[in-house]
Formats: C-alpha cells, sequence, structure tokens
C-alpha cells in the first residue's frame, strides 16, 4: 500500500517538495478500528514523527480515518493534514453532494461519525461500502479492486453523488480508473492531502494556537 | 481525584454493585488535550482493562472527555460508559439547555467537537471554563475550587442553562455545594456514569457489534 | 397492556423500587394521536397523578410518545420520565444509529417530530412500521405481533440500525425476543424508563425550576 | 385582551370574510405553560370548536403558543392556523433573521422548543422576553406595554433581528408603534394567522391527511 | 407558459387586486440553471421592474427558482415575494413533510441548495425529477405532463411527502388534477406567491431594511 | 484594489503558473450586494471570460461574495473557484472555528447567508463587520484599515475565533500584518483561491457535470 501512497504523492507534488512516505514497523495490518487508530497513532509518533522531527515542513496522514490528527496538530508546529478531512473539502469546490467509497461496512458509521465531529455533513450523498477490508484490498489484483469500487460509485451516483472520494489511502492511485468508468470526478485523497499541506505552507500559514489545538499537553512523547 | 471520584461512584451505586476505581501507573497527570487521550488508553487498556478482563461487568471512563471510549466498546464485551456523553444524557430529561462547566479554556472547543461527534449539540446552552488546568484544581482546596465554579455556572445561567454538568472527574463531589448555590440541578457525571453502567446492566443490554463498534479491529491489545 | 407494561417495569427495577403501575379508567382505547395525547393528559393528571401526590417519588410516563411530559414537569416536583425519550437517550450509549419500531404508519411523522423537539434526530436510522394500530396489537398472539416486528426490525438494519428501540409501550417484553432474531441490542421502552428514573433519583436530582420546567402555570388541576 | 384580538383580525380581514373571535368561559387566565396549553386545548374543543362546527371555513387559533394545533388538525377538516408558526412563515419573506418578542422569560425556552419542533429554528436571531406574565400586560395601559416592548425590540435588533414577531396575542395591535419606533418591519401575529387562513382556502387546500395528521384518533371529543 | 401563469394567478387573486403578468421580450426560453438566473434577472429589471415602477404594489416573481429575489428585494420598496419560497411556507401549515415535483433532474441539487440557502431543508421529504426540460413542458399536451408529474407524485408519496408543491411555474394550474389523483394537497406555486403578496400587503408590512437587504447597492439599473 | 489582489495571487502562486487580473472595466464601484454580484457577473462575463476563453486554465473569483461562481461552473469547463468559499474551506484544517472579517454591516447577514447554501456554517465562530463600506477602504491608508481590522479580529477572538478569514478582496495582503498583532492564523482569501485552483489543476480534476452544475443552460452569453 505505501508505495502506491507514496506515488500519488509525488504525482502532485510540486517540483520543489521532496515527498517522504513513511509506516511504522510496529502496529496493525490496517486501520480500520478505533482501537487501531489510537494504536497507530502511538507508533507513528514513535517511529515516523521523532526521528524526523525538523526535517520535514508539513505532516499528511495517510490514512482515510485521519487518526492522530488532532493530537498531531496540538504537539507539532508545522501543519498537519488528514487526508479524509483534505478530501472531502477539495470535492466540495467540484460539484455539490459528495460520496465516500470506503472499503469496510465498518467505515459506514465511522466516517459519518468522522464528518459530524467535523461539521461536513450536510453536503454527504452516501457512504458506499466495498464490503471488503483493507486488508484484502491490498492484497488483490487492480481489476478486483475496480470491479467492487465502480459498483460502489454507481450507488453513490444513484444517490445523488456528483463527485465521488476514495475512502481509503489503499485506494491511491485508482482516481483516473473509476473516473473514466463513473464519469465523475474521483478524488484521490493522498493528492488531496499533498496538495493541500503545500498550499497551506505557500500561505505561509500554521495551526492555531488558540482553541482546539492549544498547547495543554501533559504526555510525554 | 481518584478518591473523590471513588466516594462519588459509590455514593450511587447500588447496594449489590461493587465499584472499583482503578487509575494507570503511568500517564500524564491530567488528560486536557487528544495527545492526553490517546497516551492515556493505551495506559488504562495496559494497567486497568486487560488485568480485570473477566471480573468486572462493565467499564465506567471517569474522565470527561471520554478518552478511548469507542476503542474499548470494539475490544470489550461488556458496556463501557463515558461519563462525558452519560451527563449530557441525564441532563436532558431535567430541562431544556444544558451548560458544561469545564476546567481549562481548552476545553470549550473540545467538548464542543466533541458534542457534534455525539450529535448532542442541539441543547447545549454553552461550554463555560474556570480558566484554570485540571492539574491546579487537584490541588486547590474547596473554597478555591468553588468560587470560579460559581462564577462559571452564573455564566451559564445567564446564557439560558437550566441544568448544569460538572465538565471534569477532578469535579466529582462538587454537584451539591454548587446546585445550593446556584439553584439549579447539577450533575456529577461520575455518579450519572455509574448510574448508567447500572441500568444498561440491569435491561440486560450490551455494545451493538453492527456498525461504528463491530469488531474489526486489527490491533492486538 | 397494562400487565405487559408491569412485568417490564419489575423485572428491572431494584429491589427496593415498589412500582405502581395505573392506567385511568376512562380515555382512549389507546394513544396513537395528537388529539389522544392531550386527552389522555388531563385524564392522568385526575385518575392518576392525584391520587398519587406525595405517595410516589418519580413518574414514569408509559406511552412512547410522551404525553403530557412537559406538562407534569411544570407541575410535578418529583422526576417525570417518558419512555421514548428515555430509550433514545439509552440507545445512544449501545451504537452509533437508533431505529424506532413504531406500531402504526402514522406514529412515523409523529415520532420523527417528537425527535424534532428533542433536537435528537441526529442519531436516527430510520422509523419503521409495524402498519398495525396498538389496538390490533394488544389482541394478537405474541407470534402474530413478532412476525411484523422482525421485519420492522430486519427493514431498520438494512437502513444501518445498530440499537433497536419498540416504539410502544405496548410491545413491552418483546426485546429479547426480538434481539435473539436480529443479534441487535432492542431496548424495552418501559424498563428504560424506569431506569432513568432509578438513577435520578439516586443521584439526588430534580427537575430543573429555570427556563422550560419553570412554574408559571395558570391552569388548576 | 379578545377584543384587541378581534380588531387586529377584522383589520385585515378580506371584505367577503367574516371573523368570529370566542375565547372558552372556562380554563386558566392566560396561556403560559404546557399545563395551561393541554387544560385550553380540551376547553377550546368543547366551548369553541364543537358549538361552531360546520359553521365556519378554518380555525386561527389565537394563542402565540399553538396550543392544540396538531390536535385540531387531526380531527377538523377545514384548515386549522396557529398564529406562532403563521407568523414565523411570514416572517422569512420579509428579511433574513427574525426575533420573537415574548412577554414572560419561560417563553422564551418554551418557544424555542416551538422552533425545534417545526424545524423552524435556522432563521431565529432570538427570542427577547419582557420580563412579565401575560396577565400583567393585559392590565397595563398601552404606554406601560411599549416600554419593555420596545426595550426587548432593541435588544433583538443587536442581536441581528431583521423582522420583530410580537409573541403573544395579547400583544395585538401593537405592531405599528414598535414599528415606527424601532424601524423595522413588526408582525402582529393574529394578523398573519387571519391571512394566511384566507390564503389557504382561497387557494382551495385542506390539511394533508397523509402522516403526521393522518385520522387515527381513538378519542371521542 | 404565460397564460397559464395569469390563470393560476387571478383565479386566486382577491377582487380588489388587479394581477399583471409579463415576461421580458429578450432572455432564455427557460430558467433551469444559475445562468439562467443571472441572465433573466437583469433582463426582468430592464424589461418588467423598471417600465412598471410605482404602477404596482407587490412584485411576485413566477420561477420556481426565485431568480432575481434578493436583488430586487434590495432595490425595491414594495414587498418581492417567490413563488418557490411563497410555495415551500405555505406547504408547512398543511403538513410535516413536503416533496418538490421538479421538471428536470438538475433541479434536484439546484432546489435542495436553495432549502439550504433558505434554511429550510428539515421539513423536505424528496425533490423528485420529471426528467424533462421546462421547454418540453411548453410544448407537451396536458395528458401527456400529468403522467410524468403522477408518477414523481407517488414517489414523493413512498418517501414521506404529506404535501406537494409544483416545482415550476410551466406547472401552474396542474395543481388540482394531481391532488385529486394522488390524494395529497398540492400547491400551485403561482397561487401561494400571490396569496402570500397580498396578506403581506394587507398587513401593511414590507422588507426590512436591517440586515441581508439594506440599500448598499453600488449598481446602477 | 486590483493591484493588491495581483501581488497576493503572485506571491502564492507556483512558478510555473501565470496569473492574469482582470476587472471590467464597466460595473459597480464595488460588490457589496445582491444585485451588484448579478450586474457583475454578466459584466465579468463579457469582459473578462470571453476574451480569454480557451486562454487560461482556471478561473479564481476574487471577490469574497464569490459573485457568478456556480453560473461560471455551469458554462465553463474549467475549474472555478471562489474565494470566499476556497478561505473557509482552507480554515478547517487550521482550527476549530473560524470567523470572517467584513467590511459592511450588510456583509454579515449576507456571509452567513452564503454558508447556510454551502452548507458550511457548523464551525463558524463569528463574522465581525468593519462598519465600512468596501469604497471606504479602498480610499483608506494601512494604518486607517488596519485599526478597524484589528478590532473586528479581537471581537472575533473573543467569541472563539481559532482562525480569521479576511472577508474582502479589497483586504488582499492585510493577513501577515493581522496575524502579528491579533496571533492568530489569517487567511487572505485571494492566496487560498489561487492554491486551491492550483490544486485542482495539479489533481487532474473538473467540475462534475452530474447535478448542480450540469449543463441545462439555456442562456447565450
Amino acid at each position: 500500500m505505501t508505495s502506491m501512497i507514496e506515488r500519488s504523492a509525488k504525482m502532485v507534488a510540486s517540483k520543489d517538495v521532496e515527498i517522504i512516505v513513511k509506516n511504522p514497523e510496529t502496529g496493525p495490518e490496517a486501520i480500520e478500528s478505533f482501537m487501531d487508530e489510537n494504536v497507530s497513532t502511538i507508533n507513528v509518533i514513535k517511529e515516523v514523527i521523532r526521528p524526523t522531527l525538523g526535517k520535514v515542513d508539513a505532516v499528511v496522514i495517510a490514512c482515510f480515518d485521519d487518526p492522530g490528527m488532532y493530537a498531531l496538530r496540538e504537539i507539532l508546529d508545522i501543519p498537519v493534514l488528514g487526508i479524509g478531512e483534505s478530501s472531502v473539502l477539495m470535492s466540495l469546490v467540484l460539484g455539490w453532494k459528495f460520496s465516500i467509497l470506503a472499503v469496510s461496512e465498518k467505515a459506514i458509521p465511522l466516517m459519518e461519525n468522522m464528518l459530524y465531529r467535523y461539521g461536513l455533513e450536510k453536503r454527504l450523498a452516501s457512504i458506499e461500502s466495498m464490503k471488503l477490508s483493507v486488508v484484502d484490498v491490498d492484497k488483490m489484483s487492480e481489476e478486483e479492486v475496480l470491479k467492487p469500487l465502480i459498483k460502489a460509485g454507481e450507488q453513490a451516483r444513484m444517490k445523488g453523488a456528483e463527485v465521488l472520494i476514495l475512502g481509503c489511502a489503499g485506494l491511491a492511485g485508482y482516481d483516473e480508473k473509476l473516473s473514466k468508468k463513473i464519469n465523475l470526478p474521483v478524488i484521490d485523497p493522498v493528492k488531496a492531502g499533498v496538495k493541500l499541506a503545500e498550499s497551506i505552507l505557500q500561505m505561509g500559514l500554521t495551526i492555531s494556537r488558540a482553541g482546539l489545538f492549544s498547547k495543554l499537553v501533559h504526555s510525554e512523547w
């Protein structure tokens, strides 16, 4: 999965931007639950964030559930983007209603819960599931992945989706193929995260230290 | 803080219910950020959940931010209550609008974010802050705590609050004193969590395995 | 119907709690409309509330529409619970989305209207109807009731329900049977009302006299 | 109060429309609570609705809380308008945000609860209170009423109100005076109810018998 | 189309009200897009508003998308009604949920967007499309129009609609026929606009000059 | 104003991106009303869009009200960004609540109306006004502009704003100065629009032709 993420990221990155894609050595095979999000956040901080501290200008969390996004925004002094949030925001300038194409059935309520949390559910057409696990997707051929993905996309379209979002980093790279089949714009969330990170940096912006991400943190990390 | 939590819990527990109050040895001094929530959840699982597995009938997370509540619901087969969620639900049968009296200013957006996530913001009058840290509160005398608490309560009342919620486990036990001063019902969140846990148990109910808390968990714990 | 309500209530009541189940002599055969709610409220006050005044510690209105709940909260100095509101609140700690299984088709908009009023519609998956009248249900055998109830539950599950709520006091006692068939937690609203009433009492709480339930009442009763 | 209501109603009624203003003999002095709403609804049905059945073409409930509006819509075959609902709807074509000027402080949550129920809270600027009882207003001179009314209107304006609604039938007739003082459109709710009733009639429309107001009523009346 | 609009308007107008129906000579054949709305607004101002300035007491924009409604409210000193907004408001006193029957598929998101803008989406059951263009409808026979209209109405009813709104001025006059077939109240938007305009006038009300429609306009017209 | 817009745009544009800033010759001095939006849209299409057709890759509408954004999305086959929408989206990754600092008081309801339309009002802290006209701002010195801007920013901060948005293209370039004074991230909307346009282009995305922006346009342009 990491190589697909890397390819998507580099495909859209500006020339003068260096992309470093890192996966923690330890941790769950995939992130599909709140438990996985918790464990991964700790691992990512130890194995990815700490070693690169001061060496990178922004962090893009390449998992659609945006695990640890809020925590990292608290402790880091550089922009932290989640690919879930980023892709939803980008979808809003391309059409009225968006749908997320998720891998597992569990992801349907999980992503709806996430959208409620972000206050971004009002433009949601639907969340569709491929009825698989992320672990499966990683082992399947392109064709095997495309079939249920197209089906999910068609269901979304019937429910009013005007823009589709690939709801998993493991689906990075399927945007163009799906778009051709379905004839709707399809957002690769990794690309959305990278471009939004670049934009924030080039605008000279940083995370607000007032309110939600203020630095009242008691934990060592 | 743990002793006050224990006292509140035991004060309302039914006679045939045994209350075990446990705090992990390691971890942050207080939980006031997403980072703290993440770290604490891991510690609580290791030091509190694992050793008591199979020996308790329900779990009440005695921190108002409900850290790890969703993760624990995924991995445990017993009811898991958060005192934040529990107290908001209980407030709704006592009046139209509730306010949460929080300790820190950071807690204001943090709790609003939590209410959005729960879809429970529609009856919120306000979140008021004592402009302190939980660490301070733990060291202050009763009188020193009551003063900013009453001030926060009065602000809430002016904004339409009909019921007040103590927005921190560290405020457990202040419900009656504040209620007398302010003349509004005041909810001790620890008590709310304990009573709701008992209720769920006596009704023979368990966490739904469909949807948000289904057991698609890849992490070991 | 009254006997089933009594059985459910007593099944979950704490040992030291005495349950008194009372139905007014006069009034409509069932409560399925706003008109019925109005008439019943007056009858309940005359025939049930007045005679027991000072002799009970809390009131649970055992009709899912919560008829007269707001009016009783204004005039009584003890907690007043409605089984509709209580069961919705309890469902929220067991899963993300709940569905209500109602008896009549009219109940669908009626309960949605009620949820809007309570500000509690955001976690609703659906309201399903058995397409019957409460009067029918009272005369049908257990098996005859279960069949449309299971069908309604299956429709709810397909629409994302993680927790089911029996949307009528006349369905009290069907929780376990339905839960086994559908494999989702099912809430008996009478049980929810009783446990929430006990909880409020044991926490020493009362209805707020500020705001919505303040005692500006001109009517004699 | 009845005479002021009559004057307002007749002032806007079309020439070919006869206005009959009726107050039940029995019942509370004023309607300021849910309890009052319940009692009044029964009295209105007995003393006003039944005697005029078949003799009127529409009913306008001249109390801002719209007591019994839903029940009357169930049992009658003619349009039933509430002056609260009617005036909110009319305000929406005159500006972006409206405020309601209520008599008592209790009316603030009561009317907000009503707007939630109607799904009409999104354009609300504020509900302001004159901090009086309806009973007082009925005994006060025009000047005595205008003073707190203007103050409430000024507060509303500061909170973004573009249109003001008189939140009590007892304020009928104060619309022009207040409008001149505050320089905002002011809606007399009695006038709004009468005009909307006429409009519905002239369009040949009736209450829908599907859904919320379907005739599943068990009560005799 | 103009003749049908005229017939509907005159059918409900009060005797002492003169209806003038005017269509600009130039402009798009139909208004089904934001682009069409923009162009038409300019044409309407030039060819309809300017020549009648000072000669009419109110303006009703007889296109369901309410093109130019906000702009006209800024520049005119008389009430300006849109038939889309007017019919939605009127539907709310006849049932709980309304559906709009639109001509084109594009109208579905367009009208939902409009309802979001008005803050009036909470009572929407659905927007159904006849899958035609307004240009087609204008050329079709009554029977040809009725068939897809009835089908759309039936779909709406299945989704909980209690009141139907004809979502196009080109459907003016079909209200009674559809109502008879579907057995639900059907609102002709032209009639709704006319009656609401009359009501506002007879109540002596005008557009608020505070806030959204204040006269900070730099354009000449 | 145009020169400030140009400077902001070029400051953040990627090296390989050419920025063309064009203002129509005819039209209102400033855009502060719906009427102005309508007139400007027509002028922009004639004088800016038509002459550059096929020569640009994306359009950024440099007016905070996003005039004509929906119409241009219908007729053009390239991404069309509005700086109002763009800056709100960007603010959401930097903090929990945003405030918009507007020039005129009329802009307060106008922008709130815009946020309702976009379904993006849930994270709004407040809209603050400098109580000026855009025409004034254009003639004032930097210091004269900064004073009321800082005051508005301070009011926003007190209401919970964590990120500030400059609510007018005429304020382009004031982001850094204000940010230093207020110590919050400040978004220059022109920069946000340019970066989002670049991002959409580099991701190979286009406006969806399904739904809201489908090409059912009857007007010539």
